[in-house]
């Protein structure tokens, strides 16, 4: 399982390409970054090289439509994921990844019926270019109140969501701090095949009931109370060996400089791997 | 628009071929009756013939899968609808629908990416056989909270549903009750396509405020409240030709013979037909 | 059926600006106009306007994805694609179309599986936008060995391609050219559903046996040999409602001005739709 | 990379019983064996039983459809199809597979439009039950033109293929003899994605050279000149972790027992794993 970076956890950078060279720095072999920033900044032959000398590979860009408002508002962002989805290709990406909220202020039925649409296009769209979509589910109990009427937030929600969705590029982004909120436990992992898994955050989880854990409120792996080493280790046994990316969402930006969060993260990684035995 | 009969409004019919024999005597041109059963008795050809010799077309057969409960369910089901595709579109048959209850006691965003899966699936296989899938919408309002959460009862919401499906077969059974119950108005028939209308249901309501008419207290056509003319005449304007079947639920049976029920159920379709200038 | 126009047939217009004016001016409903440019020209209201004023809704736009070269060539295409179903969209638009030419120098067999997913994802980026795909099967007997094997060229294999592309807002270009090409007859068109039908292409041909019929032969409707009064009547008589689009192609340029070959075309058009009888 | 045994190599088997004894008692670990019949003779827990007692589990089903004829063929078959992936899916099977022959008497271009029509029906009836397709390209040169037209015959297009039939659920069957016959080498299995393979055979070739092997001319593994070591060492490396099943087809049925077959086929296993260092 190759070990990424992406921009949250890294406090106040100044652009794609430090998060690239702070990963390449400290050991990280991926980077969510954007590819069409990338692109634009170096062109496509120059973004690549850049990846290539720090040893680090692209990994997930975010899905750039909103599709949870009004139709306009969707379509208007298909021309810019066809962009997105062209450049991430030429770099070489394979994943695009959004979250899904876990209550919403729709009629929650209908909801699920025109974002299944909505995210099937996307999907359709990214699938022109090999890349995949993963869907995150969120776990943290404060969000499932926080609009009018609930909506999904499991594992096997998410995953009766894909076979809805119906494309086979479709898949998971399995967030530790969401497995934990959710109550995830080995075996909720092991049953997964790997391809089922587009991607992966790692974070860690405070000290509180896991009911009171708020989603911006995480912590670097091997600081918090989540059993990473179990995750890592169940990951790793059913074959994922795709990105393992970390993503700290914090309430106020970290004061440490991007350099020692970056070594932060790296040691962080080493605890975790270390307690999956890897 | 061939009118067309069900066994709903016809009281203690006998069988299968009662029904196509009042239709065939009191002038309508389809019967939505059960293929299966009629091949079966009568071979293909027995059947066809049957049909032939009253004048009338098979009209839609019912989604013989239970979708709502659990997934073994579900699929202990297909075989079952394998046949009745196979045995519909022997006998010309080429609409099979199913109706959409209001609310539900699953997680209604759940209940909807799982019923999206499931109900493409019935869509694939009757699409193999030439079969469109109707969906209906339900509009009594006391259905609305009869289970534990809401779930979709308006036309819109359920186009919205057959666009998640996302086959090329699946449309609407427009309901004059639901039409009505939902507080339908010509407007909402005059933008569909008549594509999209895989089968109609005619029928009245009482004279009861229309939060109150319940499901099963359905009236002949033309003997209640609701505008039939406009109902039929919109339908006629978009350019729809397909059936209009009669459905009548009740509490309890009818008094009268199938033979009078029939009788009343004709002069119900003139007036209503009339009404609508057709 | 109303009534449109192409360039193919006006000689050298200067835009598609001169386009829309000139169908406006002699009666025609409907300018397969480039929404793209006109965009660009005068903005989305502008636009709007521009046709609004000249009493012409926007036609069917051509496919701006190269869909039978190199994969390369393909995907560089979406981007585009995605702007040009936007654009559309935006002015009403609801038809793209494209050919398909009847021979190939691929492995036909592979040609065919790979077109067809190329061609469901164009459909699928259209549909997002509400925005049918066209396919013309193009029937003159020299393209048929052209290339090095034959492919398809009649309507039945094409209605089963789009079967095998599966996407619902798939249908047929049914040009007259090609109907007269590949034999048709009043049956072929009577056996079709209007929503089968996604755009009309008008013109004749010339006294010649049928298999010497050139590509860029075709004449203006009336003039030639194709009996347009039955392609017309037939499309009538099954409810197609869309649009009728003059496309003709010649080996040169004709020597008239735009002007008077929007008046040849007007009285063209005069000819065949009182031939049908409309 | 569990081994199994079909019939083609057992000569003159009596029963599906015992198929499945003779896997167990030669150490096999799957056996293509047919749902249905087992189900029919010993009832779901009974079946189940057999398996158990004898250490197997259930490898692929053939699809029980006809495609490549009719359309009312390819219909009557459905409703089998159904039952078997019904049956497959309650005895824990997973695969269900077919053939492409390398040439057709169909004009090859629409019979692809019209096969990959067909194979997705049947690949969505499969997935309802959790059951993939697996597509076997065939290599043997005389048959590319023992039928009047070329049709397809690599892996490439064959993953060309998948793509165009575009469900989840459907991969390559990768059958050695197709892979030696189509000049197969290392970096083709290499560059496939274990899910991709649905299914596996195992057999071997004679001394000729490669364009005189005859499809029923094949070898027990290990007997001949495929380089086996390779074809099991990437298909390892690579993380497939599914079903080798023995199929050997001949002009004859072998003069041995089954028993003393089963023995020869455990004897070529060991060879061919062993050269693979497995």
């Amino acid at each position: 399982m190759r070990r990424g970076l992406s921009k949250a956890g890294l406090g106040r950078l100044e652009n794609e390409e430090q998060l690239i060279e702070l990963a390449g720095a400290y050991g990280f072999e991926a980077a969510d970054a954007d590819a069409v920033t990338l692109i634009e900044r170096h062109g496509v032959n120059g973004a690549k090289e850049l990846l290539t000398r720090n040893g680090v590979e692209l990994g997930a860009i975010g899905l750039p439509v909103e599709w949870r408002q009004d139709e306009q508002t969707f379509l208007s962002g298909l021309p810019q994921l066809t962009r997105s989805a062209a450049a991430a290709a030429e770099l070489g990406g394979t994943a695009c990844c959004t979250y899904i909220l876990p209550s919403t202020d729709w009629n929650p039925a209908h909801f699920m019926a025109v974002a299944t649409r909505r995210l099937r296009t996307c999907a359709r769209i990214l699938g022109a270019y090999g890349i995949r979509l993963g869907l995150e589910f969120v776990g943290p109990h404060h969000l499932r109140t926080r609009w009018k009427h609930p909506f999904i937030w499991t594992m096997d929600e998410t995953l009766d969501w894909i076979a809805a969705i119906g494309e086979p590029n479709v898949g998971l982004l399995l967030d530790a701090y969401h497995w934990y909120t959710t109550g995830g436990t080995a075996e909720d992992i092991g049953r997964l095949k790997p391809e089922q898994i587009v991607h992966v955050h790692l974070n860690d989880a405070p000290d509180v009931p896991v009911a009171d854990a708020l989603d911006n409120g995480r912590l670097y792996p091997g600081e918090g109370v989540i059993d990473l080493g179990t995750f890592l280790r169940t990951l790793n046994g059913i074959g994922y060996r795709g990105i393992v990316a970390q993503e700290i969402l914090t309430q106020t930006q970290p004061e440490e400089s991007p350099e020692e969060l970056a070594r932060r993260s790296r040691a962080g990684f080493d605890r975790a791997y270390a307690a999956a035995g890897l």
